[in-house]
């Protein structure tokens, strides 16, 4: 079965589902549109073949999915990594869309040009989300047991906050893990998977 | 089981919980706290309570769960509102992140304070999301055979969806499913389910 993954040259919300098929030994063709200047628009086959106008989306089996978290989370459960119940699978999800936030409030540093603006903004953000997003995230993983988020084993809430951590120390140059060992466990946990550390050390480089 | 639903005194994103919960028989205590004027401040006893100082969140048999999308799709599945497959459950996701997306571009009307400007705005949205949104999803729902956006049986896509549309008619006064034959029949699936048209007769009646 032939797997299409569209989405731009970079990361972004299509990461999480290339480690996921990597980690699933899915080979798929990794379709990327220019991403530069930002805002780029979508090349006119891409964006017809999408249904919302949109990528990432994926097409396998006659069948397309879009939305990020909905194709991430499709794969997920395919390949066991949703815990080991309906509420560790609900936890899975509550712990995702607080990623989405964290990384959301990094949003209005991409655009910034001013680099003295952008250095304040990268202070604040870094320092509001400290607080409201890594220490408490750290405690959730050290409760649990100082490995994992959900449960007693990697599921794709460890892959999809591992890549956002992996993704600021990219783009800022900040190791976010360093004051946090249940974060550091959680993150090595994941990029040590062979699967998923192949897929890494492979990968095209790219800005974001 | 004690179940207790926390949000702010509105429908927004604790709504389609509580629908669901009515549907599935559930008996919830419906915690509101004050919404006006926005951004208000949530009570400290219940921010202390939540995990990321936000609502919605729920109590129920010594857990708590965050997070609106993911409480929604824990009692979802709860009560058979996933479709019948993986890929049906995939899709239901596919179609309430998009129905997030829509809602979320009504936002900006919500904070506008002038009444010419809001005019303007909201004759533009309407207009974009009209293109975007409603011509599509309308167009799903017919070829999925003109009752529901996924599989023969209504899931928590179209109670989602059915909601904003809902929401969107209560606070702009427009009927937005009147050209959309598809959208009005999920809508009146939906709305005349007696389980969910009995919370709604009921509910308390607020401005969002």
């Amino acid at each position: 079965m032939a797997y299409k993954l569209y989405y731009y040259d970079g990361r972004g919300y299509a990461e999480p589902i290339r480690m996921i098929l990597s980690y699933g030994g899915v080979d798929f063709e990794d379709i990327r549109a220019p991403m530069f200047p930002i805002p780029q628009p979508l090349p006119a086959d891409i964006k017809a073949k999408s249904t919302w106008g949109q990528v990432p989306f994926i097409e396998f089996d006659g069948k397309k999915l879009n939305q990020s978290l909905a194709i991430t989370r499709y794969f997920a459960k395919k390949f066991d990594l949703v815990g080991s119940n309906e509420f560790e699978a609900a936890q899975c999800d509550e712990y995702v869309d607080t990623v989405v936030d964290y990384v959301k409030a990094w949003f209005p540093l991409v655009m910034e040009q001013d680099a003295e603006k952008l250095k304040k903004m990268e202070e604040e953000v870094t320092k509001s989300s400290r607080e409201k997003y890594l220490s408490k995230f750290n405690a959730i993983i050290l409760e649990n047991g100082g490995q994992f988020l959900v449960g007693k084993k990697m599921t794709w809430a460890d892959i999809y906050f591992a890549q956002a951590l992996n993704n600021g120390e990219l783009i800022h140059g900040t190791k976010f893990t360093e004051e946090y060992p249940g974060l550091k466990a959680m993150y090595d946990n994941v990029f040590n998977t062979p699967a998923i550390k192949k897929w890494v050390k492979g990968r095209p480089s790219t800005k974001f």
